[in-house]
């Protein structure tokens, strides 16, 4: 295992608490921590949540100084009876706890400076240090991190729970630790996101292969799948920048006519922000009319700041009424084909967009469920248009899943279709 | 430690990923799935994040099956050569994998609905079953979840890492093979939640210590705060059916006061769905206008299945002219009181009923930022109002916290302004 050998710096994560084990909290610590750690070269082997118990704590950590360079604890080190991180790590690498009387005059100064007067008696015990231990400065809090060193060589460190503290000691002291204790084993790492949408991760996976068969790739190939898309995550360990980039333009010629179709750039990884970049890159301003959805398409593309430059607005054309009625798609239209129709998707994308005095629109009409399914027109089927500058395309598809799935699906599925419009990837039914 | 004591139920959650140590998603089934087991009185003992790598699934699953009674593995089932847990678990019980044809004519099924015509190769890894598995149905995608017996006794259990897929087979196959199995060993457990909003956490717990001093309580108390609002779970251990509920009643009648401008009631503990049901008790029907909120408000209530019969639709006015155009809302009133006031919040409340041929309104408009702001107005300043039958009821907070925040507290007052109106806590002020 990598952690052995001295190549790379190898990780094992420990966080300490009830409340993560029991699901009160979710452990953003440990997703922080993975990607600084990663982001340094440094190999986050697993990582073992326990709970507030001495035995459990204390396995957890022998364990992990076993075979890892590096044990990171977070939590329990605060001033309560279930904090018991410290002494439990300080027994365990046979380390008497000395009260620090820099940290205690620390802790008075914070209770003096915040007007609370004399600290309880219960802080002491923060300043309770293993000996030998190197203290970590706490920009943010009383207790410090703490830095120990483990019979096989492991460097053993301690971090407070509340994500705040736990970050500005990383990014201060405990930073220069690691690359002054590891720097000449932390290779660099490189990692090449592309984001996907509208293809199943099984077909995609397979199309990929045949490009890239295993092994073929410079760089390790993760797929990761929600019900918006695909990402393919590339990794590539020990290079230089310029070697890295290399990697990733033969990456890329070698992908570009599969991932083509089904990909898009956005930072944060929503689509949305890849539409609303789009729309401002033209200079075009968008509306949107939704049935099924709801306002989902709407929320996603106003959870982009910004949003105000690019979207007036739009409607949330639910009953028919409304459809007529604000949207102005024609009743007699309505009546004959239904509201779940091609034809209103497309009137809706349209509509909207004149009525709002916008450049691009966007319609979606369909059937989410649980209830309102057909056998004509079954739950998920949906149809959506987009519309540019008075000319428009028009989709339909059946989206599994219940009701939140397919939702998310239908929006997703219509902004790709109005970016595919404003990039040129494909071109007005009309 | 109980695991091995028979007197509880011990699981081991294993997550499997790169991702996760990645940081790169936050593994938020660990937090669910926590809640679930402990809700069934199962002891989650501790809970294991390992990489996709054959080793590294293989020695955590077969350290937890050494002394947990269940294990629950979740993650790489899927189709793609990084999904390897089946094959590792199979491996290590010494199970042969054998192709399901149940499963296999699933994947076809679905694949056809869809409309995505032939699986690809790569499905088949999705129909390998081992042997004397029990497959639990998936009600939300292809792979099933796998239910196998390991040589100490321990229930090893697989499912997806989608979250969707993981909490259907969870609450479906799964809940009825956990009773069957540990069924007698598995404590009753009680809880009682209690959902409200508009309140700060300390706030409440402030006023619920005031009227329930610590140990007081016939059940331990919980408090659960997100950025909708603060939950109460009460959990009763051991209990009879009619103790839990004489205790519920106790406990109801002391809070009763302190709880009630605050709580709302609603099975899936989101307010949409209970101003959804207030609206559909009282036979009246909504219409919504929203500025910086941008459709959250209608996603969420289109969130709410048979959210059609109480919602017409509304508006999304972000840019002025909508506001005017569309909502009608008085040109003059907007130039001189500026988007962000009363005038304009109540506006569109009452606009949007009235030329919607709603009964009810609701409208929003606010500095959601990051830009935006003014000494005057703030970012997080936001006018909500309500509107009920042509009579009204106006707002304005200033919400703290970032853009997402602002837009989800929006939201949420909002929502819970509508149903305070509805329900008669409050009376319209013009």
């Amino acid at each position: 295992m990598s952690s052995s050998g001295k190549a790379t710096v190898g990780a094992t994560v420990v966080t300490v608490g009830d409340e993560l084990l029991l699901g009160q909290t979710v452990d953003t610590n440990a997703a922080w921590l993975g990607r600084e750690l990663a982001s340094r070269g440094v190999r986050v082997l697993r990582r073992w949540t326990v709970a507030d118990d001495t035995q459990e704590i204390r396995s957890a950590v022998a364990a992990a100084t076993r075979d890892a360079d590096l044990v990171v604890v977070t939590g329990g080190l605060g001033p309560t009876p279930d904090d018991m991180t410290r002494d439990v790590v300080a027994e365990l690498l046979g380390l008497p706890l000395i009260e620090d009387h820099d940290v205690l005059d620390r802790i008075r100064a914070r209770y003096h400076e915040a007007g609370m007067g004399k600290p309880p008696e219960s802080t002491r015990r923060l300043a309770q240090v293993p000996k030998g231990a190197r203290k970590l400065t706490n920009p943010h809090g009383t207790a410090p991190g703490l830095a120990m060193e483990a019979e096989g060589g492991a460097l053993v460190v301690l971090l407070p729970g509340i994500p705040r503290e736990l970050r500005g000691i990383f990014l201060g002291d405990l930073d220069a630790l690691l690359s002054h204790r590891f720097g000449s084993r932390l290779p660099p790492v490189h990692l090449h996101l592309v984001h996907t949408t509208g293809i199943p991760e099984s077909r995609l996976a397979q199309r990929v292969a045949e490009k890239l068969p295993d092994g073929a790739a410079p760089a390790s190939l993760a797929f990761l799948p929600d019900v918006r898309g695909v990402d393919l995550r590339f990794t590539m360990h020990g290079l230089s920048e310029a070697d890295a980039e290399d990697h990733v333009r033969v990456l890329e010629d070698t992908l570009r006519e599969v991932l083509e179709p089904w990909r898009f750039e956005a930072g944060s990884g929503d689509l949305a922000e890849a539409v609303a970049a789009a729309l401002r890159m033209r200079g075009k301003l968008l509306a949107v009319a939704e049935s099924c959805t709801g306002g989902l398409v709407m929320k996603r593309l106003t959870d982009v700041p910004g949003a105000s430059d690019v979207l007036v607005g739009g409607v949330v054309a639910y009953a028919n009424e409304v459809k007529a009625g604000v949207l102005g798609v024609d009743a007699v239209v309505l009546a004959r084909e239904g509201a779940v129709s091609e034809a209103v998707a497309r009137g809706m994308a349209l509509e909207v967009a004149h009525s709002l005095h916008a450049d691009a629109g966007i319609g979606v009409t369909g059937v989410a469920g649980p209830g309102g399914g057909t056998d004509a027109k079954p739950v998920g089927t949906v149809w959506y248009a987009a519309a540019l500058d008075g000319r428009s395309v028009t989709k339909m598809e059946r989206f599994p899943g219940d009701r939140e799935s397919v939702r998310e699906r239908a929006g997703q599925a219509a902004l790709f279709l109005l970016l595919r419009l404003l990039d040129g990837r494909i071109s007005p039914d009309d």
